[in-house]
């Protein structure tokens, strides 16, 4: 491949944007020839305000685009693996946003597929590539705090999304956890053995009528003998919580959350400081171009991908162990769960 | 009870010493006429630095004295029982360490002695009162962050014990895990339905071999909803880590370590503080003067103790359950453990 | 005008290139249609990389260019004054770096060319975009702190710069502490009445021997009532220190320097976190982007640009006002300083 | 002498009743034998509560009993030198709170009155024995931010003292400033050259009309190069704000406020935490117990106190050219008082 990438954007919802974005501020060698949207007219209206020269009708037709080199697959979960399918046997290479499919057979049918037509595959987690978690994983593999032994991940949003998206996401292991899945694994640099979860609705039962869990303690075994445990809640009143504590055996390591300024005010009814970033946007917004940077330099030099396709295949086997886990109230081995 | 207190010490090893000084230093309406300790002549050096009054050659001696309204049971665990036993049927109140033993059943006689007695009996849970954990309290109990939803208690020790001190403490979860089944109780609120244990020996082998683990991460259900996780281990290599958040439908607490002094510095090799308090001595002094000064209220008042028999049974039922999840690998219920 | 803003970039040095790309990255509405620089070669391979249309020889030529609405101006200081006023006399809105000029009547000049002409005119001053500074200024508009008593401005370079530089610049006053100056003003949202100085050569006699200090501790008293004091140094050996407390009747706000991560990390050795962010570029980027967005909505909404010239004359008399302190021992008056 | 020191206090107030409890508490080996009070009445209640034995009249009365060692002179500024002097000549070590005196001539003869009789003298700046300003000093001293350059001392009050206070303390400069003064010299270890103050009475008008000011920005320039900078407030709505930041050719060490806990909690409305401890008993218990200590160790020990009397007269030096700069609007030279 030249020194230069052409990319086609499929789905243009809230995170297709921001990936058009972070290519055209902060990647030249990268040109987003196209979109493509099963909304067509947002595909158009994106085109226009982003100055993108082509709207495909369907993403097929942007698979036969021979300038197009990659596709960024941004579209609702369920269509994922049908399209990284059908751009592997394209022969474009894929980046595909997280989950790639809510079934471990799927997601192995993608991985075989990216190999068999030997295009390089991606998976969207980005949080890998921010800064404050890079720096806990620097420390880590500098030996600074020894070997691991805990590793704690808060991970709690700031308001539950409404329940037709619980139905669809798969849950909240699903569509929350699986983030802080990859981290642990990310992190630990080992896969993890059983998976034991202590989960409730108490945000909203109306979460729990649809079947699903709002707040959780996820404790897991490695095996490099790591023990990571995970805290989740569907509604942190004070905003997005993002935060790992590392402890090994020389030391630990830990992050708090980024906020929107350093300022303290103290008056007589206290001392005061401010909340974290909003949600996902405001705070992983560095790591999203970031992701798309490495991806980028990744296809243009090469070489492997940051994340790879078996990365987005663990953390759902992962989900299903923890739901596993829920439903029968005992720890659940990863072996139990195909895939 | 006049408003004045007499009150005798059994042992007068580190924590007896502690129990003196508070004592002599910070309550005036309390006087500490005798102390007795298994090895008589560390009484009697401890009495004379001290300018305690009487030595007695036994605690039954003490026990006679008609002048003594209390005492504090500060000798090693084996013996909690018998002399509490004792000191109810010679009608003195008592103050006993913590755990006051390792079996359930020899707790029950110890509150059911004081109870037939009709004499108080406060449990040395002094982490209660310590200024972090009182304002969490405090914070939760005026519905500043809502119903409780997770709770994380931090507690990690310096280093780890003698083997032998091991083999004589009940193991990990009975001499340093049960401050922290006491603070999940006193924080939620509440009594726990079931534990589930993911531990290791990863810190010292040979403490694996004495039968105990040095690294566990605790997961408990509480009646009220709330989830609970401890993590402890018996080496953190910065010091003494004693953190809890408290996380709540509106909000949440959280404490930091008390630290030497707020000194920060800088140079061109990076922004350095201070390591924590060395360990619990340093770190829990006032609480120990608070402890002793609402026992002494307590009794000169006539009103309940603080911390009650019960408050030091169910930590002991707690840690015999946290065993049985090691041993056996899967959640347990309270309710199986015998008390 | 249009909803539209084409401009010209004159000096493509560190700030030029750094505004070039906030626009193209943040600004739709704002094409970058020219550069141009003394060194053409530079402006030339500029524009190559960053995909800008044209090259004037000189910036005279770009003035001639009716499409051009607006200059940048961006080259050496000594070149600002000359520049800023042939931009005014063609009918271009005028954004001019810091400091406009050394000397007072030529700033002067440049706020009159800009007032005959009907041209607007910005100042460089980007730290009052800047997320935690203007969070200090909100909280003070509040009436948060109530009535400001004394203001205190950290602000310390990592390195000095080179000796020829520093006979250039106009010294300390004209190239460092000349924000600092601007953040006083706009902070306390009055003048100043007095200026003392006590300051020091002492991290590099050469800038001594130069005629300049590196050291400098300024107090100010402002119109209100306001006390300021500005510490300054030229080299601080953990980096760029930029920081700001406000103290007032009713509390105070502060805010510490950015840092690459939120990490910390203790271990045996001690407890450590981040270096502040390295120099301005890394620290102010962002204020940059929204100094430029706010210039150009100004331009387009035809409303006053938020940074004046006025607020680009006052700083410089500021400095001469500290140099005079210094050279003479004692508080001067801003009367004293002519324009 | 022995290794037990016996001593009286001369003014049972405030401070009289710390020093009594210190030394109670933590000095084993030092005796309160009496005490005396200008209001007797005072003096027999005090020693009835804390089992001191004595109550003298009179102080001279207690300057005549043999078996005292050392006084604490804890009476009003007033009397101070007329005592002092009277001690020495009774062959009695003092312990002297500060001010001495606000006559730099009392002031010498207090020293001259020491030094005849061979007796020790200390002042009670009990600053230096804080567990944060020490921390300061002892990075100072182990060079870990090189040559100092520049101190700042952050140093305001709850709430402004009664306005008769400030006739009979010699005003802010005299009764608050002096302790800053103080640490000053200790963490500079050096002497101040010159004084500049920008000040004013704007906490209350009514400061400013009994001839004090309530806001002082304060310049020293020291001998050793080092330039500091106090700020003092009679008035921080906050609570009491005790700071210093030292900044050196290497890097910079600063401390923060102690608070009560380290609690922080966040709501939907924000993220809060703890305001300083209240003021200066509650800030400084532990110091005022550690200079009592040290006192007491000289004594014993035959060696040098920590505070001497030269420590307690230049700090009213600094004062009193503190007063002249504001009255005559310019830096004023140390040498320009006499003394």
């Amino acid at each position: 491949m030249d020194k230069k990438l052409t990319v086609g954007i499929i789905g243009v919802g809230r995170i297709g944007k921001v990936h058009t974005l972070s290519i055209q501020h902060h990647l030249p060698q990268v040109t987003v020839k196209g979109v493509t949207d099963k909304f067509i007219e947002q595909a158009k209206e994106w085109a226009a305000v982003s100055g993108i020269e082509t709207v495909y009708d369907t993403y097929q037709e942007m698979l036969q685009d021979p300038e197009i080199d990659a596709v960024l697959i941004c579209s609702s979960t369920d269509t994922h693996a049908e399209i990284a399918i059908a751009a592997a046997k394209a022969g474009k290479h894929i980046f595909c946003e997280k989950p790639v499919d809510l079934s471990v057979a799927k997601v192995r049918a993608v991985i075989e597929a990216a190999e068999s037509a030997g295009v390089s595959l991606q998976i969207g987690f980005n949080r890998r590539f921010d800064h404050n978690f890079r720096k806990v994983k620097e420390l880590i593999d500098a030996g600074t705090i020894g070997d691991l032994h805990i590793l704690k991940i808060t991970s709690r949003d700031p308001a539950p999304p409404p329940i037709e998206y619980i139905d669809v996401s798969g849950g909240m292991f699903m569509d929350m956890t699986i983030h802080d899945f990859d981290m642990a694994r990310f992190l630990t640099g080992s896969e993890v053995e059983e998976i034991y979860v202590a989960a409730a609705s108490i945000v909203d039962p109306a979460i729990g009528a649809a079947g699903d869990v709002d707040t959780a303690v996820i404790t897991m075994r490695f095996k490099n003998g790591a023990i990571c445990v995970i805290d989740n809640s569907r509604k942190a009143a004070y905003g997005y919580d993002q935060r790992v504590e590392a402890f090994g055996s020389k030391g630990k390591a830990e992050i708090s959350n980024d906020l929107p300024s350093t300022a303290t005010w103290s008056t007589e009814d206290g001392v005061y400081s401010e909340k974290p970033l909003y949600f996902f946007l405001e705070r992983y917004m560095d790591s999203f171009a970031e992701e798309m940077k490495q991806f980028a330099d990744a296809l243009i030099n090469g070489t492997a991908t940051p994340v790879t396709g078996i990365d987005g295949l663990i953390p759902i086997r992962m989900g299903l162990a923890a739901k596993k886990s829920v439903m029968e109230g005992r720890p659940v081995k990863l072996s139990e769960i195909e895939g």
